[in-house]
């Protein structure tokens, strides 16, 4: 269980203005109704049959009361001050009730009405109103379009949802479907109940990252949960989430799991970036716990609200049939956990309590032993929990129905066994995660460590999915939190004079401006001359000798060089530097008569090594992204990449090398040496510190770079400039 | 719902033995107890309060009577015939029980016991007297080591498992634990009960296959259900569900998903093979419905025992909100179905019956149009269900919940459109899954959808898996069952002769000898010569001029020949085939002095196109095997491998390669043409006939061939011969 039993305030200094109409003293329901049918009268009940103890004004001009509360005909007719408005009307009335809003002093609104943006532009149009009036009056505003809300701890419930319990998950979705499965599923198999809802629907105000704050800081709130179709600032909700999540669990269904970005794209990263994985990589890099099944996020957040993070993958599985232990190690093997390897200690003491028949190594098949005694399991459970190899136990089988299935005499054991594992819990750094097959009978032992909060799963496959998330919790609480992030580089003056030129000729940088750039601030580029004429080429001779070359047509309209017969390789001597400038020239103006071709790039061609590829965008919701992943198929077919958004730690630059698919090629197969890490995690930093410092940056390829044993070269770079933003 | 109400018995012809047994009119208990944490006492207990209709013989010397039957002292005995024979006494005991088994016309044997071919030498020793008993009386054995068997509809419950219900499926499972979980989540969620169970413990006599063909057989059996760690004979166990699968669905969880073949490798075929993927591609093979996940077991199998098969992947969805709506187009996505396209007409039609803002492309979105009439839902089921785009309905939402969610009133449109759910459901040829967030509340539309056995599932996650399955399911129906099995080649004299002297002198096949084979029977293989002198490499020049050719070493004792040094590559003149000839016996000489070296084999080099690897193994369980895959890192790394049991028709060996992750790059990448694909699957067809010619064929690599727009070129064979067939 999690050691921090009473709720962790953050610093009153950072407090969210959210606090003020979610947690309100007083609400108007604008648009309240004595027909059951209308939302306007279903708030009405939430707040009066759900004993809010605040101030209710229904406004409605038509009727005197409304369930025994009498109402205002308007919003300035009420004589109090109003911290919440739920606003009940359709669309047009808004603009004028926004205003009636702000001259009443309304701290929030929520706005249930669609017909906004996402009707078109007529109704985007209403919604800036809407907007406009409310900062002018200093009302914020939730929705529109919104499912709206509820605060249970504060008997706040606009949604009349009788059935969701007060509890410990604050949840905000995009869906109120969701809302309703969820609290459905936490009331019929579920551990913990719900603090705050909030539906935030277009999001024309208040965000995701807002809502994020606000559950950061609430005491109530012991995990967030986030159902998101999309963020709209993205780069502000990583800010945010890198705060929180050290503080408290942040859960993050993302929806759209099989849309990739649409973007036109005018290099591989920008083909990549927006995607599904893009998104995942990102809030895992800040801490977000991300289930990928709707089914998960109820009991990955219970898991998190209620135990303790593991300090590893190392798990110790206490089974009672064979078959259970089996698929038990398939899934943990599948979510990248690991079987613990038990010490020598701890199977001689399971030795002394099980039968000889029982296997000792992980998983632990008590194979028979616990038939006659349930206690045995709770003795297991505590002899590995104290194995230093062991970071967090899972017990699997038919725990709470040992009464049932063998004789009813067990059910003092299986309570004195309950007791044992809720003590150990308490008392353990570790968390224990039960699954239980009698779990849909609800026998007194789960009840029993249900009540005492140690969750009892109902399928090994979501159990395991909960142990996942707490590992990998703990492991960025340890591994990944906290770790400084790469400064931006000192920007130079002679390469802020060289985007100046390139966006003053509103073009990207050609490739040896790009090169100049990574050199300048540390990137190993090969050296490479530029060649304007053919008879410069001689120039390449006698710098290069007879070294293999390279040849790149440099021209600002050519964008794919080889599709424009633009590049040459493995040139020896002039004779063939000079067939291959006509070349190059002929096959270029073939491909684009008019383009504005400045002459050749010319460089050693690189040893042979692995391929991989670094890139950069600047994504549109989330800000600068750095990209790293194989090259070729790796990238093109498999979509085989990592993403990080900048600036990055060094930690974050080693986890995206790991996490690759392919990472076996990086570590060396058929015998061949590992390449580099070191020295491709620097390069990645430095990419990092490249993009912080100049924003005139708008999209970066390094593609190939090529990996060695020892180092890496830069083959091939390329930038897009943003052409909107002045060179300083 | 399936059409097919009646269970559909086989034919007569083919009567499992099992039948007399599994469903016996006299039952013996030997080892019969009083004490009630007994099996023994159990076993009388589920007979006797079970209603079980036949004759029971308790059988122990000590006590005269056990819960008022009266007891026999030994099997010899019971004054009647005896069917089944349940034995819970020890292992020791065995032997001299089957014996007896024997003398009194058992037909059967459940033997709970453990302490055989599981515990050791000294165990299997104890199995085979068993066995030999069993076999020398005529006697059948069900385990030893199994957790029993229940066949509901006959009142058998050995088990004494209360609260399994008799229904539709049939469950072998070696795993008791998946049995107890199974049952009580189907008391709790499920929509089915049970037929037979049956533990199968260690096969000794009676094996999967054996059990498939019962339950195939089974009027009782709808679905049949196994939980396997480890099949004996899968090899006939395919065969068998080749017959079952078009009769009535089966279904396999296969435990183990993680662990890899551990055979010592000596092709890459070879090391691929045996792993959990060959298992689940060569059970797809002959239409089973592999599932991967045990939360997924009960959810397919109800599905499959209850509704139609769909006739493809095309799903159209009804949602009451747009984020579930999300949700299932990406797991729809992840499991390769597709949203259908609706026609014209049918979105006509809907637009006719929804609001405004309702979204009718797939998706369907009904956006509010239902909150105040459900029996919009039913309509609009109805008319997507009516449109030839479709292939099966998904329902997702808040049916069930309207008259607690909106109204009470409104559950009567709720009924109503269930039934009109259910009569659509009976009248149609498409499934309709219905996916309900008010699932776990059992309310009385979703209780009416249930009893009229139309499933309801809680959790979008699930249903869609078994969307799948009703889709893969159709799919094979039509396309891969029935289809005719690649007939094996008539052998070839030469090639007979060929075999037997390899086999003879203890060696493989030469690599010329293996092309030769190829040949024979029409795979297109470049010409190659074996030069055994320095001086034959003349005649190398005189047949392929100055074509670059290759070089390798024949020798029976060097397996890897690139690792021996043994080939040179792009050779042209005599000068560089001698220098080269020079070179591999130099290389091989030193990488093993001993080496039997008879020359080399030179073939002109294959021109540039895609690599593929075509291997076979004759595996221990499941007998020839092929396998297809991109070769290098795709098989090497990513394991990117499609397998088949040989022999294989032409649909699975276009499926083979249809399913590879990397079928984009035989579909052609950066713009180059498709491989020829049908000359791909001649070339499996022909490996396939080939194998099934010669027995003496143990193992083949062709590792690479070259795939081309027009064709392909087998670059390298390697054949393994088996030394202990004899060449006919």
């Amino acid at each position: 269980m999690n050691e921090n039993s009473s709720p962790v305030p953050c610093s009153p200094a950072r407090r969210s203005p959210l606090h003020d109409f979610l947690a309100p003293a007083s609400i108007a329901i604008v648009g309240a109704s004595a027909d059951p049918t209308k939302r306007g009268y279903k708030a009405m009940v939430g707040l009066v049959k759900g004993d809010y103890r605040g101030r209710v004004y229904p406004i409605n001009p038509k009727v005197p009361e409304i369930l025994g509360v009498p109402t205002c005909a308007t919003l300035d007719d009420v004589p109090g001050p109003i911290d919440l408005a739920l606003i009940c009307t359709p669309a047009k009335t808004l603009p004028g009730l926004l205003e009636a809003c702000g001259r009443k002093g309304v701290k929030g609104a929520v706005i249930l009405a669609s017909g906004f943006r996402e009707s078109g532009p007529e109704g985007a149009r209403l919604e800036q109103q809407v907007l406009d009036a409310a900062r002018a009056g200093g009302v914020r505003i939730i929705g529109p379009n919104t499912s709206g809300m509820f605060n249970l701890h504060h008997k706040v419930n606009l949604l009349d949802l009788r059935n969701a319990r007060p509890g410990d998950i604050g949840f905000i979705s995009q869906s109120g479907n969701m809302l309703l499965a969820l609290v459905l599923e936490a009331e019929h198999n579920g551990h913990v109940g719900f603090s705050t809802y909030v539906g935030p629907g277009n999001q024309t105000d208040v965000g995701f990252n807002d809502y994020l704050r606000y559950l950061g800081e609430d005491v109530h709130t012991r995990v967030a949960t986030l159902y998101v179709e999309g963020f709209r600032d993205g780069q502000r909700f990583l800010e945010v989430a890198r705060e929180i999540t050290p503080v408290k669990p942040v859960v993050v269904y993302k929806s759209g799991a099989t849309e990739l970005g649409k973007k036109a794209a005018s290099s591989h990263t920008g083909a990549l970036a927006g995607s599904y994985a893009m998104t995942v990589d990102l809030l895992r890099q800040v801490g977000v716990s991300v289930v990928h099944h709707s089914d998960e996020i109820l009991p990955v957040a219970e898991g998190l609200a209620l135990m303790q993070q593991a300090r590893g993958r190392r798990i110790a599985v206490i089974a009672d049939g064979g078959g259970q232990a089996t698929i038990t190690s398939d899934r943990l093997s599948e979510s990248g956990l690991e079987l613990a390897e038990l010490s020598a200690a701890t199977r001689k003491r399971l030795a002394a309590i099980l039968f000889p028949q029982a296997a000792l190594a992980n998983p632990v098949d008590v194979a028979g032993s616990s038939d006659a005694d349930p206690e045995v399991l709770a003795r297991c459970v505590e002899i590995v929990a104290d194995d230093d190899n062991v970071d967090a136990v899972f017990l699997v089988g038919m725990f709470g129905g040992y009464h049932i299935r063998f004789a009813e005499s067990l059910l003092g054991g299986e309570m004195r066994a309950a007791e044992a594992m809720i003590e150990l819990a308490r008392a353990s750094a570790k968390p224990l995660v039960v699954y239980s097959l009698y779990a849909p009978v609800k026998p007194p032992a789960l009840r029993r460590l249900h009540e005492a909060g140690l969750p009892v799963y109902a399928s090994i496959e979501q159990a395991v999915k909960v142990l996942e998330a707490l590992a990998e919790r703990g492991l960025y609480l340890q591994d990944r939190h906290g770790q400084p992030l790469q400064a931006g580089a000192a920007p130079d003056e002679a390469m802020q004079a060289m985007f100046a030129r390139a966006q003053n000729e509103g073009r990207d940088l050609y490739e040896h401006e790009a090169r100049a750039l990574l050199r300048t601030h540390g990137v190993a580029v090969a050296e490479e001359i530029v060649a304007h004429t053919a008879d410069e080429l001689a120039v390449a001779i006698e710098r290069f000798g007879d070294q293999p070359l390279a040849m790149k047509v440099v021209s600002k309209d050519i964008l794919h060089k080889s599709d424009a017969g633009g590049v040459k390789l493995n040139l020896v001597g002039e004779a063939a530097l000079r067939e291959a400038w006509a070349q190059i020239l002929a096959g270029c103006r073939a491909y684009d008569a008019d383009a504005d071709i400045r002459g050749v790039l010319l460089t050693p061609m690189a040893r042979k090594g692995v391929e991989v590829i670094v890139g950069v965008v600047r994504d549109p919701i989330f800000g600068p992204v750095l990209m790293f992943g194989l090259g070729g198929i790796f990238v093109e077919i498999l979509e085989d990449v990592a993403f990080r958004a900048i600036p990055l730690s060094r930690r974050d630059a080693e986890t995206m090398v790991d996490q690759l698919g392919a990472r076996k090629v990086l570590a060396g197969v058929r015998g061949e040496a590992a390449v580099d890490k070191v020295a491709l995690v620097e390069l990645l930093l430095r990419v990092s510190s490249i993009v912080s410092a100049y924003p005139q940056l708008s999209e970066l390829d390094l593609n190939p770079v090529i990996a060695y044993p020892d180092g890496y070269a830069v083959v091939d770079a390329r930038i897009i400039t943003n052409r909107t933003v002045a060179s300083s």
